[in-house]
């Protein structure tokens, strides 16, 4: 079964209050080298046969992202991408 | 500026309410070869120097993800990667 | 128009880190009497009708929450409320 | 210990697309009374002492929201609120 990923991130110039708070919450972890965090979306799109990345870009248009205010991408992921996975 | 990426995904096991509205909302645009959806987060960390998966890690294992209920994935993204970014 | 309104939490025993997030960043603000922040969805639905609580039920169960790891609660709200809003 | 809650939502002029696929959702589960959808944030936090709703606005301002595009209401919770919280 193959997946088309689409990802979700506001645009850059929109302030992201939530990315903001990981980002200031990080020196109490010793972490001082971070300039920036954004938090987005990430949906899965499984297709039951081959994946369709226009089918995705409507599905994203229409149900996932704002324009106004968000930017995404598509892409199709290998299944072999899974191999990255790791159990938290 | 390096960055590196971490999804966090619900478990497969876990049931994504969010994902199933946007699979339940498909047949009224017509979509009927997808099986199912998941939404999850991406978290773009941009670092100062070189990008460090390491600290990412530790972030996403305090900070980004509940490992209970969450996997996640860690990536260092190459900057070419940017010019897949389309203006939704 | 009348509206019900759906707030859907973790459950306490699961582990927030988005509000963990925020709590961490908090002493950056001067911040220090709060001991805890958790971060969930509240759902605005709109009723062409009379505001119908069992159908905002249904919703929740099926589209809006995951049972495993999140409580919600449901509650007519009066339009009276949104007095209280403010431009942020 | 008392509570102060931060609500979320997107600005009314701004599309919010996770809500529209739960809208476009319904007709499936035989609800056709529903005219909108919206999905924001509800962010609980408690004080160690005295519920603080300036600080609460303060936590809100520079962390939870994005002024741009979303509004916030900020409310004081009466513990006893919790008597409608219903196990999913």
């Amino acid at each position: 079964m193959a997946r088309v990923v689409v990802d979700v991130m506001l645009k850059p110039e929109i302030l992201d209050p939530q990315g903001q708070a990981v980002a200031n919450a990080l020196p109490r972890l010793g972490v001082s080298d971070v300039s920036s965090v954004r938090i987005g979306r990430r949906i899965e799109i499984e297709f039951a046969g081959e994946p369709d990345p226009d089918t995705a870009r409507e599905i994203a248009d229409k149900l996932l992202a704002n324009p106004v205010i968000e930017d995404f991408t598509i892409r199709v992921e290998e299944p072999a991408g899974d191999a990255a996975r790791v159990n938290a």
